[in-house]
């Protein structure tokens, strides 16, 4: 094997960095990599190639190095006119004929000479001889000699035998198209690094172009790598995962304006790799790798650009999406990017995407950013620019961010964000209430619309919000009514079971809003319990078997109303929760709890029939509970709250929660004020 | 030919429309049309086929009784996930696995059995050995029993021969990525009527689906109609108008989410038209009609639905739009489009595109509105609702829309347009100051960095446009004074002729702006003179030749610097306005007043040496002038301004306006402060 044996390892290591014991660890991987060149295997982590990336530059500034150094000289290229839309103008274009191309007739009437026309009115009408004083017109009629005006058909009487009257003069060149209104020949009809619109189309035409000149797409190569990484969803097994990034790359590639040339994954092999590299920078305008989770690609794709080209960046301050690599090869931009999805879609929206955009010369669209109360704290580190992806809502008129996962690899908080917030470098974190910079990834005006629920989580709201327009956070009923209390949302979710009467929400209502008027909304009854296995092979029965040797608990985070049902039952039993194996390990989620039963690294958990049902798990029902919806009493008037209380109502919400199994509909929708 | 006998002509003039004698003399033409068949010909209108349409339906109801008419049940298909870009959702999406499918290191690092940890301290480290009591993983591999957590390989020290240190104990599951962190399995991935987004791909591919459910793209027929209409741009002459509206259609249709099936054109010819309907409607989902601008296409049209099938609405109250024709032939919707460009693009946003939005699953898009003030005055009518283009322009933090041309054959009002203001029905118009509302086409940030000139033409100004974020409103020098005084515009384009000194534009700029700070910025000197044919045929000397009899002059409108200059000289050579045939005659720029000279339609116009050049004309020197650009003193320090100076000084200024021709660059850029 070919290792490079340039200064790779240290580079970007200066010693003036090194202060941590994470740094020596970090330099002492690097020089062991350096020595050695045989991988071990899969599952097991080969020290002795780690390349741990140390560079922390700060965006922008990687970006400018970067491009800089690339010197892009866009191309182009001459199509159809009609096949141009979307394409960027590579230079201004003026029209060639006028448009109209002749004096043309503005409405439907007769053709005059205006000077015969002269001295009429209603008193002294004056007659006139069809081919001899007029000829009738039609828009769009070319006007001929000796004529020079058209009079509108409406203020035309006709008398019959080819004679009309009119009762008022002409005025030359009236109801006249002349030559030129629209486009005079000449003409700028569009300027240079103009994407073209279907209007722009219309206007080219009429200015008799037929080709255009336009930017030439870019084409990119995308390779997606990694041993674990595969392509046919029916051969997933554990320690695979499926490409998803490459499909994600493509989809970005085509709406930036590139021309995406996708390959199958490479595995980690550092020969077979660099050859894809090769035939990949070959083949295409830009190169992006997507590197798998494991260490091999990792690691080979940062080593085979050196050995190949030169590795410009390795590492930015941008978390997600530290490990970026900027690389070059042959003149071409060869981008690595890291595997977890969430930094991979980042990544390339910030370096990728401003590249596509430069060979098709547009420049980067300003995006819109808005100011945004956060509803939950976000750390952060003063080494890294965070995005954070938020969900937005407007309540209160006030416009309210509330984080959703931070993981890299939790690809559902991109697709569920409304919004990502930019925390500065500078910054260590923003307090809950402190204000944010959110760019906007859907239109104010939608949110606007959206019902903001954050509470307790339950299978429904995914219906609901099919339904409606709805955004839904899930952090327990207790966190719902916190939320209620600062004013983040417009409903919340719980279902509160109050220890000593044994009854659900009101209680709880009346104790954190005092002096307060509220309403909860009724929502679903559901039935609660524990889900265990397909026949129930452990043989749970109640709360006491918790504590036995062979069961793993499964539990959900504190502040959840599943977590108060546990907690009222356990208290009641005198079950000491230290006992219960796996009470520290909390999911927020009840289908979370059911797939940690479904594939066996828990023995049971609390949560809904609905979640048991959906996994095809078993059910032993400890409750029946009430999941309400908490909203101030004054919202009760808001349309989004309307049109949610409507939802609950309507049969096809009933028909849908039905199918899912463990509901009751009992005063669905019913208002209870509590004061 | 086989007319309609059904009450077409009569439908929806009812006798209490019938009120003036305009009124009367539809009805008229209504009657004669019934009773013939025979068309005359091309350009003399056939007054018995005339149809004139009298609906004049709001556009909301119109919409409202047609779609509820059409009763459109979408359909859907099965397609590939990696394809499903930009589709939207039949039926809500949920994953079909988890992501991930196992428990899996969210670190490189060390596979330990958190029990084994216990008790580790800096104090009290622990050793492990490799293989029994750890095992190296990487990121992403999957976490084998009987292990449980992960630890960072920055907090492992190796000791070598497969023993490694830890300072701290690990949390049973720390580090470790669950089962369903990201996607569980069942989970609702994207809703119903969503459209996919790149990220959304690849969630869908994590959660293991593989197709999706998506609506149906309609097929939309394009059929241009008119025997006017001509495809091949080599075939233009007098008379003919090249198709455009269809090809603004296609893109407008692809832009919406359909499939696009254009038809060439069909002449006016009743039976052809039928055939050609019939197949539309056939091989299409929804048939649209281009009217041509002759009678005859635009009376076959509706003839030919009302015939085939129904006339839902013919006749809107919506200009430019009013003659849209809504039918319905075989349960398909088939729309007639009027022909004059801007009505075309209008009329297809309007009554088009959410109808394809309807088969797609899509809701009408919320436009963006925005109010503004308008610089001048808008007239509009009570009967319809208005539509005026209108460029936009920040002018001290205040939004300022400024109309565009009102004609609805101007492509260009809507090519240049940054947004629509709509003027309801209900007004009569809004005065120069007061306020509108505004559909935006262009995002507000991109409108918040364009320079805004409002005042004289000249072809340099296009240039500018091209190098840097301008609109530029042609009014006339005059015109421009004014819109600076009023806060409207930046810059204003200025070439004022003093009478008295001779000199040009500092003199009204003080008259103009008593006791205010303003500042000239130097602009080009520039050739003007008359503009004649190729050989000067009618030999122009000077202006006493205006006023011979075979002269006929062009002029430009009140308050251009060129009508000034036209004056000054007639009034020293006391020459009467009213003996040079021609004089009233106004165009707004001077390509207009050299496209005029070059068809012959006038023997002479006063316009720029670069215009004549353009065209192809001779010219005779009047005077070298100044153009140039009045500004407020404090906006020297304005962004934007600041610009716009530095192109004005560019080395690519000057090089792309020498070419032009007739143009000088002394003083360039230089600021003269007025005060």
């Amino acid at each position: 094997m070919n290792l490079p044996t340039k200064d790779l390892f240290t580079k970007g290591l200066l010693l003036k960095d090194i202060k941590t014991k994470s740094d020596i660890l970090q330099l002492r991987f690097r020089m062991a990599m350096m020595n050695s060149t045989k991988r071990k295997g899969q599952i097991i982590m080969d020290k002795n190639k780690r390349n741990i990336y140390i560079d922390n530059i700060d965006v922008e500034e990687a970006k400018k190095v970067y491009y800089d150094k690339l010197n892009i000289e866009p191309q182009w290229e001459e199509i159809d006119v009609v096949n141009s839309l979307g394409r960027v103008t590579f230079e201004a274009i003026y029209a060639k004929v006028s448009s109209p191309n002749y004096n043309a007739a503005a409405m439907d009437g007769i053709l005059v000479d205006s000077s015969n026309t002269l001295g009429a009115t209603e008193v002294n009408p004056k007659i006139l001889e069809e081919g001899k004083e007029f000829l009738y017109i039609n828009t769009g009629n070319p006007v001929v000699d000796p004529y020079d005006g058209v009079i509108m058909i409406e203020d035309v009487i006709e008398l019959g035998e080819g004679k009309v009257q009119i009762l008022k003069a002409a005025h030359p060149w009236q109801h006249v198209r002349p030559i030129g209104e629209d486009i005079v020949a000449t003409e700028m009809v569009v300027p240079s690094k103009h994407k073209v619109r279907p209007i722009d189309i219309g206007a080219l035409i009429s200015g008799g172009i037929e080709k255009v000149k336009v930017y030439k797409k870019p084409r990119i190569g995308i390779l997606p790598t990694g041993t674990e990484i595969i392509e046919d969803i029916k051969k997933l097994e554990t320690g695979k995962i499926i490409d998803s990034n490459s499909r994600v790359f493509e989809a970005l590639v085509i709406e930036d304006g590139g021309i995406p040339n996708r390959y199958s994954p490479i595995e980690d092999d550092y020969e077979k790799l660099k050859k894809a590299v090769l035939k990949g920078v070959e083949e295409n305008d830009i190169l992006i790798i997507g590197a798998g989770s494991s260490a091999g690609s990792k690691d080979y794709t940062v080593n085979i650009i050196e050995e190949l080209g030169e590795v410009v960046i390795h590492g930015v301050a941008l978390k997600p999406g530290k490990p970026t690599i900027l690389g070059i090869i042959k003149g071409k931009p060869v981008i690595g990017i890291p595997g977890y999805p969430v930094s991979a879609y980042l990544v390339f929206e910030t370096f990728v995407t401003p590249l596509i955009l430069k060979y098709i010369g547009l420049k980067e669209e300003k995006d819109t950013f808005v100011n945004a109360i956060i509803s939950k704290k976000i750390t952060s580190s003063l080494k890294n620019r965070e995005l954070v992806r938020v969900n937005l809502g407007y309540v209160n008129d006030k416009l309210i961010a509330t984080p959703l996962s931070s993981g890299a690899g939790v690809t559902m908080s991109l697709v569920k964000a409304d919004g990502i917030a930019i925390i500065p470098q500078s910054l260590e974190g923003i307090d809950a209430g402190g204000i944010v910079n959110v760019r906007l990834l859907k239109p104010l005006n939608q949110i606007k619309e959206t019902l903001v629920s954050i509470g307790s989580h339950d299978i429904i709201m995914d219906i609901i919000g099919d339904m409606m327009k709805l955004t839904s956070g899930h952090v327990g009923s207790m966190g719902g009514i916190l939320s209620t209390k600062r004013g983040e949302c417009h409903i919340a979710p719980i279902h509160l079971l109050d220890m000593e009467t044994g009854k659900y929400n009101v209680s709880y209502v009346k104790r954190y809003f005092p002096g307060q008027k509220m309403a909860i909304i009724k929502g679903v009854k559901r039935h609660q319990g524990f889900i265990v296995g397909r026949g129930n092979p452990k043989d749970i029965k109640d709360f006491s078997d918790l504590i036995r040797e062979d069961i793993v608990y499964i539990n959900r985070q504190r502040g959840a109303g599943t977590r108060i049902l546990l907690d009222y039952h356990l208290n009641k039993e005198n079950i000491d929760p230290s006992n219960i194996k796996g009470y520290d390990r909390e999911m927020t989620t009840h289908m979370a709890v059911a797939t940690a039963v479904k594939t066996g690294s828990a023995t049971t958990g609390l949560g809904t029939y609905s979640a048991a049902k959906a996994l095809n798990l078993d059910f032993i029902d400890i409750a029946y509970e009430d999941y309400d919806f908490l909203v101030p009493f004054e919202l009760l008037e808001d349309d989004r709250v309307k049109e949610f209380i409507k939802t609950l109502k309507s049969d096809e919400f009933k028909e849908r929660v039905e199918v899912l199994g463990g509901y009751g509909f009992e005063n669905i929708g019913k208002i209870i004020v509590v004061e």
